[in-house]
């Protein structure tokens, strides 16, 4: 339980920096080197690195070294987990409202309430 | 473009923290006043009124003053925005995959590919 918050604070930390979502954004088309990453961002090679080595830790990218090569990917599940605590939410606020509506059109049909059936 | 940049990185960085996201939660069941938001929290309540102002510059809550009390409630558009940008990679990403999986199907049924065809 504990991890799992810590988990989120971490991927949507990762997430607020536009560079690391413009990293991710990439990755979602296809794995791709720490190089190719870094190549539409303004900055410094060793800047690049610090971002993926936040986005490997927030769990959103997994990385492997082949020779002087680092590729990246997308890991689905930490991107999964992000969606669904904020869909969680939005779906709960959405029924409410949902509630209230049906609760108020009930209580619209009822003679005695609502200013309609106040004396003019 | 650049703005909707700016609020997914406040949006991000609001969800960021476990106690604004508790906020988020209790707030996702109906609005609530300030010191009610504070209540299941162990601070102070100046540190709940900072985390609500992040709340709210984020977009991701709205608040009125009624009197002496501030009452909070979800701007679900905010929501709505950052569950966007996640599910859009997440399913680029998948649909990718699933991509891959249909052309190595496809190569997988010609007779002159992949290990299996080469003589033995």
């Amino acid at each position: 339980m504990l991890n799992q918050v810590r988990e989120l604070d971490r991927v949507f930390q990762a997430l607020a920096d536009p560079g690391r979502r413009l990293m991710v954004e990439r990755l979602s088309a296809g794995p791709a080197s720490v190089s190719e990453l870094g190549r539409p961002l303004a900055m410094s090679l060793a800047a690049v690195v610090q971002h993926v080595q936040v986005l490997e830790a927030s769990g959103l990218v997994r990385s492997q070294k082949t020779g002087r090569i680092r590729t990246c990917s997308i890991n689905p599940a930490a991107l999964r987990s992000a969606e669904s605590w904020i869909s969680e939410r939005r779906s709960l606020w959405e029924r409410r409202l949902d509630n209230l509506g049906d609760y108020l059109a009930g209580t619209a049909g009822l003679p005695d309430t609502g200013p309609a059936a106040a004396p003019g």
